[in-house]
Order: structure tokens, then sequence, then C-alpha cells
């Protein structure tokens, strides 16, 4: 434990960053450092009961609060960024999920513009037990309820955008940002390409669990206590966001079309095994055919998000992006060594 | 076992379909039966070798034969045909792979019309080790091999379609046909509506292994030993095909653009949750949104298919289906101990 | 005038075709043939006030009637048919339009599912004065009128698909079908590639006018009065529908997403450019980036059409699919002669 | 002319913008001003003969540049701004037009990420004849050279993008921006809803013509100089842009895939008919299906860009826009009094 830095960070109601890009740094983070932080929820909590419709309590462009963004020292434009998860852990013992008027993935929205009035606007309040790790369900109309496994995650991760750009913090997109992929859990790491100076890592948008596709367009949203890993490779990019866990390496793409979010995310695992693992662009690409698991993250946000899935059990020998989730992970060990 | 109807059928090679609907049927079956029958490969066991390119020895559109159609005693218009997978095995000890230009998610197409030159035509034999249950890939450039565990499945399951058409054996719509999904194991169910009288069922495409997405086009396709059981559902319809394992009940959607296939796939599964579980719309559509799997199953075919797996033990009390595919289960447990 | 073949045909009603492919033909025509037809509008009329609903009236998959299919003699698979429209006349003084439910552009579909209700279904009955050449709207609500200029045209013309499929009346493809353009009109010729022995051309669905993508997904639908002239282009292929006006040349492509059908389309007419006018591939891409119209076709229909369409004045020197137009207008010239 | 605001600005080459939001002002404007500008070309200038490839004369972020963002006083929130184009000329008797790799509809590019090499980058140099309105395409292989009408056009017109966001100046969005419409010409008044105080204006990208659809992504591109007029619209917001000529009005949509920018940009359109024109919205989407002209704008960019376009002779009674286009008309009648 000893030599191991560790900053905590819980913003002020006021130091939420409400895009990616354009945003003061709330902090400067040395690579190498636990940061332990609290992210408030997608409804910067102003949703806390069936009564509170987010048409009503939360204003535009004042959704989806980002805790940050952090200054990485030594981040440069070429670098990636690796962000590894050790800890995301629902902050309360409820949280919210809501219909959005025009938002979600089975409604007309403001993209698919249809002559249809909105589905209902309704809340759903779900009760997280922390112990028994579940995520209790209450139907809205009767008396059925369920329990599902808590699996938290973080929906909105990501960089300052490239090409001079400011993102709101509900777009995903190659810098990362609003991807709701499940895949985001405690042990993986987010590998993110860098565009500016110091990287500027910004996250939020908690989520005690959420299905693939985040259908309705809102998960079952809560405030997290998060803590991470923060590692720098240099001189190596990332196009597009990747991340890794002890099983796979995931490669993901954010685009509209859904087709064409899954063509980014799969040629460039397709490349990824190239770089890494030496495969042959057309012996890569046979072998992701037939390996790769394709979980969908959203079909509901500014770009959709697919995610390319790869065990690690079947890659060549090699090493990915310079083997830096190895030494994250002892980081973490570290870090639990010391905080048990 | 008395009592159990078993039917083999052995297509002779002149006696494959080409397509969905438009064939006369090879045999009748009784709802009840279970029918033993032989699937050839989507090459119509042409490429047998790395040089056997799907261009020079494949002839449009003599590719993916299909097994059947069988006649099903009783199906009308408006029921449901319940097809139970009890097995699905490789019949060699090898499979092949390829890529075929101008096919595929990374490559243009006739659909997706570039200006590129076609992507390299290429061929992979795949080793099949029936007792390991697992697929050898050797990579053609360089050392590389590794064995991925087999895990077989039909590309292909369909009936006649609606509206007097008949489609081409690569397509997948809402007849179900080419889906591709993995999804399509033994141990599964597939409910499809009936079209035309005697729905007309038929299969091929067997796949050793295929992952998510169908990436390059082509899975590990061998022909395949498949014993089925036949079960129909009285008027009750089912707009596009679904699917129901021992732990998961699942819709599918299959069209352009992927969204729209994920669309159709959710809002199908948002309604089966109404009809047979007795949820609210609105209460169907939260709890999907956070508890849904949904894996891709191609991204490559004339239209794309998205599957939405819903798992059954967060299921409100009811019954898929009218419970058919307990049934199912029952008569493949009776086949079972009369062929083991 | 002498020479000159003319056959006449109007369908009994029991006649008509409601696929491509699949139905037998009503009568053999050979090349250099004048055709004097009679089609019917796309609800086989029985939409005839404002108390007509679709859902109501008509009886899927009995919508959009086709006159033929006529066998072509001497038509083989690798050749083009040449239909050239010499009029297009409505045959009645008023024709219909409505919503349909679950149908159109701005609408819920089957295809794009989600979870609204229909938008309401409503029939509109538009005068048509074919002195005057307009077309009467008249709003439902309020007492809006606007006589728009008739501009009557085919939405449906197509032969058997290639593949061995059959396809409703209601789709369009390579093989053409329901394309909905309003270039399909009087002076145009529609050249469309040949998949099976005698080509089997049928058509319908004409419009007394039509918007460029037919937003609602209906235009002002009416019986038409139609004269053809047919040519057959051998040993040429064409693999998507192309149309020649005196003034521009036009491909076609009828896929989703829309952008696919609009890089078959330009894809196309780069490959026309190079075939028939001696342009390098990459100097027929830019001179088309600079000159091209891009009319919408359909947003509504199974597949989107788009269409690419340059104008003959910036053309190489060089002849459309070996001059065959020109033929056509003569002929349309001599008919004219005789007839008027 | 007397009592006409005529401002001129010329920015020096260091005060180019190169994102919509995020760069301070160049310049005040008060409502009713008549602006004449000058504008580079996309390439910022550097693009001057065969052998200047973009790829190694331009450096990403800093293509397209814009000119201003210009402060119009008197903007808020929920106004709209009218920006009428009173000259569009080319400044120079030349124009350039590219390949860019991996960019544009018929190639993969880092959106439709496929395993394709890049197709060819090639230059070709434009000749621009000002007095006989003409732009020589002079094809690269071989002796084919053409004159095409000139037609100048703004591909990028646009205002600060709501929801804090900075936007690259290649982008079209509902700001406006890089939506690249050839019916962004002289005599036409663009609408733009005001994000952010002052609105915040730009604008370059000068075609000397352009296809629709743009479709290797590139125009004829050259530097222009501009003459506007603005206007304010006050307490009525614009949701997507709009543009009227003085014999249509129009809407545009952005976004992919195509057919939901083509939802847009028809659902504004109904929307508009309803509001300034009193129609029913099922009667204006009846109205708008037979009447609209739907030519492409650019299906190459990060979005693409659908125009809706409703000839004015078909209109109800009603005022586009609170009349604010024939105000501008008399102010661009009053400068060119002046100015000629």
């Amino acid at each position: 434990m000893s030599g191991l830095d560790v900053m905590t960070f819980e913003p002020a109601p006021e130091r939420y960053a409400w895009t990616f890009g354009g945003a003061d740094p709330v902090a400067r983070i040395r690579p190498g450092t636990v940061v332990r932080l609290f992210t408030e929820d997608c409804f910067n909590g102003r949703v806390r009961s069936e009564r509170d419709l987010v048409s009503e309590v939360c204003q535009f462009p004042f959704l989806n609060p980002q805790t940050g963004p952090f200054y990485v020292e030594g981040a440069e434009v070429g670098d990636t960024l690796a962000v590894h998860f050790i800890e995301i852990e629902p902050a309360r013992d409820w949280a919210a999920s809501t219909t959005v008027p025009l938002f979600g993935a089975l409604t007309a929205t403001h993209l698919t513009a249809l002559l249809h009035e909105p589905l209902p606007e309704l809340v759903w309040i779900w009760e997280l037990d922390r112990k028994a790790r579940t995520c209790q369900f209450r139907a809205r109309s009767g008396e059925f309820q369920v329990a599902l496994p808590m699996d938290p995650m973080h929906g909105t991760v990501g960089v300052a955008p490239a090409n001079l750009e400011v993102r709101s913090a509900l777009v995903p997109d190659a810098f990362g940002g609003n991807m709701d992929t499940p895949e985001m859990r405690a042990g993986v790491t987010c590998y993110l390409g860098v565009n500016v100076e110091g990287a500027l890592l910004s996250l939020g948008d908690g989520h005690a669990r959420q299905g693939e596709g985040e259908t309705c367009g809102v998960a079952v949203e809560t405030a997290m206590n998060t803590v991470l890993a923060i590692e720098l490779i240099k001189g190596r990019p990332c196009p597009w966001p990747r991340l890794e866990s002890e099983t796979h390496i995931m490669s993901t793409g954010s685009v509209r079309p859904l087709e064409d979010a899954f063509r980014i995310a799969q040629s460039d695992l397709v490349h990824w095994l190239v770089e890494d693992y030496g495969l042959e662009a057309m012996d890569a690409y046979q072998l992701v055919t037939q390996a790769v698991l394709a979980p969908l993250a959203n079909v509901c946000d500014t770009n959709y998000t697919s995610v390319a899935k790869f065990p690690k059990q079947f890659l060549p020998p090699g090493e990915a992006m310079r083997g830096v989730d190895r030494h994250l992970r002892q980081l973490a060990a570290d870090y639990r060594r010391g905080h048990s």
C-alpha cells in the first residue's frame, strides 16, 4: 500500500460538468493514481418519486452530470488513457427509471420524427438492496414485483473530443461519453484515445443495472461511489473506446445507423487482433466472425453503441494495449489490500 | 416411448429446396412427431478445400439448400408452428468457412454499393472434433491455431412466407429463414407463424459454431444430423419468429437498418410479456429495458437479425405460447430414452 | 404506321397479378410491339369515398393489382427489357389517397415497430380534371382546396425476380416493382434486367401525381389507360432498374436504409458512365458528384427507392443502353401518328 | 438606399472559425443590416493544383474555415435568425474538387468502417467562367471536357449549437452547419433557431456548383464574395433549419440514417403548414405527400441532410415565418439599387 496515490473527489453541486470538452479541470491526476469519487445520477438527483417527471423536474441541458473533468498529467494527443474500475457501488438504496417524452428505442423521437403523440411519461422507483445485490422492480399497474441482480456500471465515461468539439454528456462517440454499455462494470479497464492535453476524463450516469440496448432510454439510475485507477499509454492511439476485462477484450463503436456502429466495433477488433496479436487481417476477420460476442449497449442515444467482445482464451499470444490492464489490476489489488 | 412417432428424412441431392415457399412438400408430418433429418451445408457440400472458392464452385441461386419443406398436418393461417431441436450434430469431421466477394459486414456489398474492389476471397477449413466438442481454427497466414467450443446451430429455419411470396433461402424475414442466430441450438423451441396451409417447414445451414453478427457473412459451415419435435398451436398467431430455451424466451426481428430489427424484436418481447404474462405495456417496456439481453444474430444477410432475450426467472407468472415448449421437452425426453 | 404491332389488353377482374414472379403470363409480346392496357388502382378500385377505409374494404395481400405478366418473346436471363411509356392517362375523373394504419414515413410501422397507437385512418378523394390537367385537393378539415398539376405515372413496373423468388407487388427491388418514382411518366423508357425466360413484365399502381418520397405512403391513386412500346436488348444485363427520358439518364436503387438505396443508384450511374460513355471510374465519380440530381422516389415501402438523375447534355459522346430509347421514341411517334 | 446599414467583413487568415459555437464573435450586427463578406474555400485555399492532395496539404481539424461568428444584437434563445443571400459570387476563376481517403458516399469511411483500402486520392481543378456562368470539368483520364452551369451556394451556414455544444464546421445538425444543400443559393432566406445569446452566425464552404447528395463528399469548392441581409424573428423558435425562396418553402433534417433525415424534414414541413398556414396535421400530411420535392443535400457528412421543398403556389393563405423573407427581399432590392 505504501506509495499508492489515492485521491478522493466529491463534487460540489455546482461543479458537475455537462459536456465532454469545454469544462475546466476539477483536479489533476498523475498516472498510477487511485481516484475515489462520487457521481450523481443522470437526473441530477431530481427524480425521487413517481411524481417527479423528467419533463417537469429536470431542465435541459442540465442532464447527466459528469464528475470531472480530471486533467491527467502527461497525457498528450496520440496517447491512450486507461481507466480501471476498482469499485462501482450505488450510493443510495434506491434508483429511478422513467420514460421521457420522445426519447427511447420504441417511440418517435426528435431524430426519428413521426406524427405520433408521445408515449406516457412515467417513473419507476427501484429499491436497491446492496447486501442482497438486487434491484427490486415494482410494476406501476398490478402487483408484480421481481428482484433483478444488481450489476452496477457507468453509462458515461469519456474524455474531451477531438476536432475542437464540445459534446453534450448525453452523446456517445469516439471520445467515449454516453455509451451506456453494461460492460463498463467493476473489474474492467476502459481505454480512451487522448484528444487534448491532459485528456480531461469525466464520468457519471451510474446504473444499478441495465439491459442491453437500454430500450426505453433510461436504466436503473442511481448515484455511485466509484474507485478508479488511472494509467497512460504513451504514443499509442486508440481511435474508438476499448474495454478489457479479465476474460475479454472489447471494441466499441457509436454512430447511427446501428449497423455502422457494429461495423466500427468489429473492424476495430479486427485491427486490434492484427496490432497486438499478430494475426493477418483476413485471418482476424475469420476468427472474429466465429468467436465474437456482440452485445448491444444503447439503441436510444444520439449515437447507437455496439460492442464487439472477444474471449481472451481464444487469442493468439500477445498483450492488449501494452499490458497496462495487468498493471492496473495490481494497483487495484494493492488498493483493496489497504482499504478492506 | 410407445406411441412416439419418429420420422426419418434424408433428402436425395435433387430434393433440396432453395426457397421458402414455392417448393412442393417432401413429406407430411403430424404434430407430435419427432423428425430425424440431414441437412447439407450452405455450399451444398462443394467447398471442401482451400482451393474451392465459392465464386467458382457454387452456382447462384443454388446456395443454402434446405431440407424440406414439410407439410404439417392441420396447420392453418393464424396458427403457430413450434419446432423443438432435440439434437443438432455435425455430420462430418470438418467444416468450411469463406469470404465471398461483395458479401459480409466489413466489405462493400451489392446492397452497400461502393467503388472498392472486393476483399480477397479465401477459404478456411475447420477441423471438428465431435468428441472434444471443438472446432479447430487454423490461420491461413502464420502458424496460429485455436480450438473454439463446438456449439452447433441451424442458421436457417423457416416456413412459407405470407403475401403469396417465395423467398430465397438466403433471406431472413417474418417467416424465419436465414436468421443466423447462435440461439438456434439443441434444447431450443422455435415458434413460427403459419402463413399457408401446412406451414411448409424447411431448415438447413448448419453451423458448428458462429459468432454473434456473423461478421464475414459465413459461419463454420457443415452438414448436420438433426432431430426435431414438432407441435402446432392452433389459433395463436406469431408475427415474428420467437424462441424458447430452458432459461430464456426470445423474440427476433429481421430487417434493415439494424435498429429497426432491434425495434421489432424488443417490441415483440414487450407484447409477449403483455399477452402471456399479464404485464401492462409500459411496465413491460420498463422491465425489458432493465433485464433484456440483445445478442445480434446476423449483420450480413439481406435483412439483419436482432434477438431480444429475456431470462425466465424474472418473468411474472404465466406460460409462453400456451406451454407447448414443456410438452415438446417431454417428447424430447421420451425420444432420448428410446434412442440412447 | 404500317407494320406497327399494337396489342390491347384489358384484364378481367380475376386476371390481375399480385406478385412479381409466380403468375402465369396473360399474353405474349414480341419486341417492337405497342401495348395498350388498363391498370386498376392500388386499392383494386375499392376505395371510392371517404368512408372506404383500406383496413375495411381491402384484403391483404390483394393490394396493388398488376396488369400482366406479359411474356416477352426472346427474352432471356442476361438481357434487358426496355419499356417506353407512350401514354399514361387517368381512366377516371377521380382518385383516392388515404392513410393506412402502421404504414408511411411519418408513423410507426410493422418494420419500424414502436409502441404508439396508429395515426388516424383517413381517405381523401381527389377530383381529376383531365382537360385542365389538374388534381383537386380538398382538406378534410376546413375549406382549403388547391389544384395541383396532373403528372401521371406508374408506381409499379417490374419483371419476375431473380433467385427463384416471387415478391409481393408492394415491394420494390432489383427487379423493379413498387419503386414509386414520379420519374416513371409518359415519355420515359424503363430498363429492367431479365431474370427469367420471357421477362414477365407487369405494371400497375397509377398515380395522377405524387410527391417525392411518397411521404404518407399513398399517392393520388387512380386507374390508368397506358400505352407502352417494348424492346429487348440482347446480352446486356441491367442490375438495377434504369430510366431514360429525353433529357436525363437515371439509375435507381431500392433497399433500406435509404443511404444504401442512394449508394446503389449513384454507383450504378457511375458504372453506366463508364460502360456507355467511356469515362474512367474516378472521373465519373467526380462528374456525377457535381451534376447529379437525387430525387427520392419512396421512403415508405418495404424497400426505399432513390433515383440518380443525370442530364444528357453533360454526358460524354456515347449512347445509353445501345440507343434503344431512340428507337422506341420512333415507335411512339409512329403510334401517335396512327392514333391521333 | 439611405438608412441601409452595410457592413463589410473580410477575415484575416487567422480569424477563421473552425467550429460552430466556441469561437469569439468577429463583429456585431444589428438586425436589418446588409453584410458583405469573403469566405475561403473548404481547403483553406491549400488545394490549388492536381498535386495538392488534401491528406498532404490540409491539416485536420483545420478544414472548412468559417467566416464569423457574427453576434446578432438582440438575438436570444427561442428567436429565429433569418439570413437572406443577396449575392454569392465566386471570388476566383477556378475551383477545386477532390476525393479524400475514407470520405464520401461510395467508399468505406471512418463511420462505415470496412476492411478495404481507400479509393485513389485525386484532385480536379475546375475552371470557372464568371461571365459565361460555367464550371469547366476536365477528366483526369482522357480528353473529355464539359461546361456545367455555375450555381453558387454555401455548403455551410449555421449558428452556435444548443446544449452547450461546440461542433466542427464539418458537421450539419439542428444548428445548420455543413448541410451542403444546393438550395442555399442567392435569393434564398435561411432560418436558423437561436440557441445562444447573439446567435453567432458563421458561414463558408462556397461551392460554384454541387450535385444533390454531394456523392464523393467534395463539391466544386471555391472562395466566395457573399452579400447577406440579416433579420431576427423574436419569440419564434425554429427547431431545424428552414429555407425560403421566391417559389418554395423548405424544411431540412440532418441525421443518420438518411430516412431519419427525411422524416425530420418532412415532419417539420407538416408542422410548418399547420403553424403558418392553418392546415390540420393530417391534411398537411396528405398535401405534403402529393406536392413535396425531396432533393437530397448531402449523403457524405457526419450527418446526412434531406430537404423537403414545397411550392408556394400550392400553399393555403398564410405567411411563412411572419413574412420576414418579404422584408429581406426589400432590403436586398434596396441594396442592389445602391450598389449596381
